[in-house]
């Protein structure tokens, strides 16, 4: 059943706006008495539409769905700011396999460069492409979005596993570090850097941050093709 | 160090012909005494290049690269028929992973179809795309890629593991069906269905012929990421 992720204000009114209108009536062709799934808060309801008008539907709540949710760990994806739209297939794949926060960020070797005067419309076409992509896996919740022009701009205390993904290290043997991972983590961070790879002057930062370097295999990846990859494996890695 | 697939018989007279050319001169800007990597008959090469021409290059060897390759089982992905470009974006993904064998199969609720007419185009089209991501992520082998027009025109005889992916089966408990691999499995081959998912009928004749039905978890993926992200999960539950 199609999902909806609305506000708290229009979910108190119980009224459904904006483009998810149009989708309903035009795209999904719903009608009076038709069901849907609505998330607000983090929580999802099972509602029944009781009104249709041009600018809003209407609904009645039938009951909230209890999802029995994973409290696995809080997962950053750090990402060099990619070329082309390679950063819209990193989003919508990503929040598919569980991403919490994805932090774009303009790397030494990222070609693209962030452009402050379209900052904002690029951050609310991610957003919607978050939102778009959370409602189609049935996810509780968007991922945040947000973009950095430097590593050095984030924060990085709250992390208790810190992992850098590096080509580098693919020579190596490959590591299992996903298996070290207990309950106790809860707060994971991954950087992957841009097409170009990690500078070496942002590798030495990183490894001053107390990430761990690490590798996916002996093939190489692309950099859209390693926050999937990565994800995947996190998540067999945590199966109960 | 950028690697290219050359035929047995160019390889014996180290030449390397065709579109490699443009790629080589044009867009790596590669010149006389330069080193390539070359793949031939899943053998790795470096070369030297030592002559450059309008419609080949010649090259001598300087070593054998005797990678380390992890025998693992070969892996058969059938998917069923997507929209659009996302067969592409499967082929691509899924080779930078891993992949030996793509099947891509018309299934009851593929919305695309295949136009025989088309075939032969689309067939050379794919295997170019699957050279190219296999030469990017360094393998030794290109996957092969067929098209089949039912799920019933596959012989499954020589598979010792069958999976069908199942969004179905998302809602049960997910079985760690992966951990159940051992050594003795050498040849697995996984079904994922097209959008509007797998036919209750399909279904049925899968299970018949001895598939196991699993999830990758509680959200449902899209079916490009769907391959992906088993790949990933797989390489990650065969690593020694």
């Amino acid at each position: 059943m199609q999902r909806y992720f609305i506000s708290l204000d229009n979910f108190k009114e119980n009224i459904i706006v904006g483009d998810d209108v149009f989708h309903i009536v035009k795209v999904m062709r719903n009608k009076l008495g038709d069901q849907l799934e609505v998330c607000a808060e983090n929580k999802a309801y099972l509602v029944e539409i009781n009104n249709i008008e041009t600018d809003k539907v209407e609904f009645n709540i039938l009951k909230e769905l209890h999802e029995s949710k994973v409290d696995g760990p809080k997962l950053t994806l750090i990402q060099g700011l990619p070329k082309g739209d390679k950063t819209e297939d990193i989003i919508m794949h990503s929040t598919e396999l569980g991403i919490d926060n994805i932090v774009l960020v303009e790397m030494v070797r990222s070609i693209a460069k962030i452009d402050p005067k379209k900052l904002n419309n690029k951050l609310e076409r991610y957003q919607k492409i978050a939102k778009e992509a959370a409602e189609q896996a049935h996810r509780n919740q968007i991922p945040t979005i947000d973009i950095q022009n430097g590593l050095k701009n984030i924060n990085y205390d709250h992390f208790d596993l810190k992992i850098l993904l590096d080509e580098e290290e693919a020579k190596k043997e490959l590591p299992r570090y996903l298996n070290q991972l207990n309950l106790k983590v809860s707060n994971i961070c991954f950087v992957i850097g841009p097409e170009g790879g990690i500078d070496p002057k942002e590798r030495l930062f990183l490894l001053e941050q107390g990430f761990i370097p690490t590798a996916l295999g002996k093939n190489i990846l692309r950099t859209q093709t390693a926050s999937l990859a990565f994800l995947a494996m996190l998540k067999y890695a945590l199966l109960p």
